[in-house]
């Protein structure tokens, strides 16, 4: 089933308890889209960049089944840039530098060869960017995800709660769903969030796994216990990009297929923070993937008797 | 089969978000005897009270298949008393005052009556008095799990790598594992306690749930996704109380087993957390455990397909 992924094509520089890279590929799109492309092809990508972005990175992509008709490059401009330094725990950071460049000018544009897009994911953009998106399809999508921030909790509230009332599932991390409900208890920021439009939220807790609630259920997966994470830059979005990428392969939006999905967006994850940016993406293999989803089962498989 | 609980019985005083109770009862003892109660009986349990210990509490766990003969009641002197305030996180709390009163002069002996006990759990106290009733056992239990806590690695850390030299298990909280270990990977920690002793390591994680290490093997537990927390006092022991209790109903000790126990203690922490005090657990039959533990199943079991 056709993909589409909104999300920026970046430039980061990371600091983290294990290392420094200076200036490296990232971005919301580059994760999810690699780590979509595992599970389908091809993937629609809407996406701006500035003449900068190097051509074999975009090859890289296109050659994973990226389709880059919805992505705007200007020549002229420079790319989006990003800097942050991790604390210890790995779960939480600092920005650095956050240059918008060509970003401050992203206006995304639908593509007609990009109609009917069936799943569509939402990165981490400013809210107005993706009411945009999704004002323009002119077919309603079976499932549309979205990622957000507390910075956008901070400066766009309005913008955001319209957009919640136009998805179906939104994703963020535990501080940011009690930021946004205003609830610190994890069910009821999920039941008032669930109120707010989308009828699906997963809480992503790092080291701790993630949850999904819909109405009364809940599902709780496992994080797989790493003896070190290198660089956390991108698990979140790798996480979305497997999590809709095997949705769009067994085109299904049931609860159950969620589940899965989630598990799917996790093994892709603890890949992702194995080696600095989306280096590690780039090399796994499905062997490799359902090794690591055989591992998630036996860590989480129990049973019990009387 | 015979289970053996060393912990205290206690009056606490608690402060959480959701109130204030000035005198209850309290103790690791109190809570991993009325916890085991549930799948094993009887309990003999070791410990030491004050003559102001209430007679209908000691009568109300005797009823459950608590034995008393080892527990010293000393009548012209007061029990132990902890007094502790809850951050709202629930996870994190300040000592207000801790008065050892009887338990300054904590001398277990085990009586004749309680000999052959073969699941056994070293609540946290001491180090010294952990030491001190594993030598007076004269046969090897099949399986001894101790507690234990920040403050004796900060006080007695000879005694503490002794007795972990001498039990199989070690229940301990991230925190802990990482202070102990010295590693901030619980993945890591977990292989460096091993290394001191206990074959098999378990990290508690308060809301986020648990792991189980063994060797190359993990498990990872989830903890119930609750609306609210309202004292988390007693979670641990309770937790240990579930996880020994069911072990020693179903005489076993291998991984698989451990990992159901591992349920079994979480479904009985996550009740003792909804009131004030052991009070909860006080109240629920076999019924609401088995449901209980119902909801752990569906929270956490997935099935993936190509």
């Amino acid at each position: 089933m056709s993909l589409l992924i909104v999300g920026t094509l970046a430039f980061d520089a990371l600091e983290t308890p294990f290392g420094k890279v200076d200036r490296i590929i990232g971005g919301s799109g580059t994760y999810a889209a690699l780590a979509a492309s595992n599970f389908t092809q091809p993937t629609n990508l809407i996406s701006i960049v500035g003449g900068d972005f190097p051509e074999e990175e975009m090859n890289e992509l296109k050659a994973r089944g990226v389709k880059f008709d919805g992505v705007d490059v200007m020549a002229d401009e420079k790319s989006f840039f990003w800097s942050g330094r991790y604390h210890m725990d790995m779960n939480t950071r600092d920005t650095l530098v956050t240059d918008l460049n060509v970003l401050a000018k992203f206006d995304p544009k639908i593509p007609q060869s990009y109609e009917g897009s069936e799943y569509v994911m939402l990165g981490n953009l400013m809210p107005a960017v993706q009411i945009s998106v999704l004002e323009q399809l002119k077919s309603k999508p079976k499932l549309v995800i979205m990622d957000t921030m507390n910075f956008w909790m901070d400066i766009a509230m309005d913008d955001l709660q319209k957009v919640l009332g136009m998805v179906d599932l939104l994703m963020v991390n535990d501080s940011e769903a009690r930021q946004l409900s205003g609830e610190y208890s994890l069910v009821k920021a999920a039941r008032k969030i669930q109120a707010m439009g989308p009828k699906y939220v997963i809480v992503k807790k790092g080291e701790h796994g993630a949850l999904l609630f819909h109405g009364d259920k809940i599902f709780s997966a496992p994080a797989l216990p790493l003896e070190d994470v290198f660089d956390p830059t991108g698990a979140g979005d790798s996480f979305a990009g497997g999590f809709i990428g095997y949705l769009a392969r067994v085109d299904s939006t049931s609860f159950e297929s969620m589940k899965a999905a989630i598990i799917m967006g996790s093994a892709i994850a603890s890949f992702c923070v194995e080696k600095f940016g989306p280096e590690r993406l780039k090399e796994i293999s499905a062997a490799d993937i359902e090794a690591r989803v055989n591992e998630f089962i036996s860590l989480s498989n129990f049973e019990v008797r009387g």
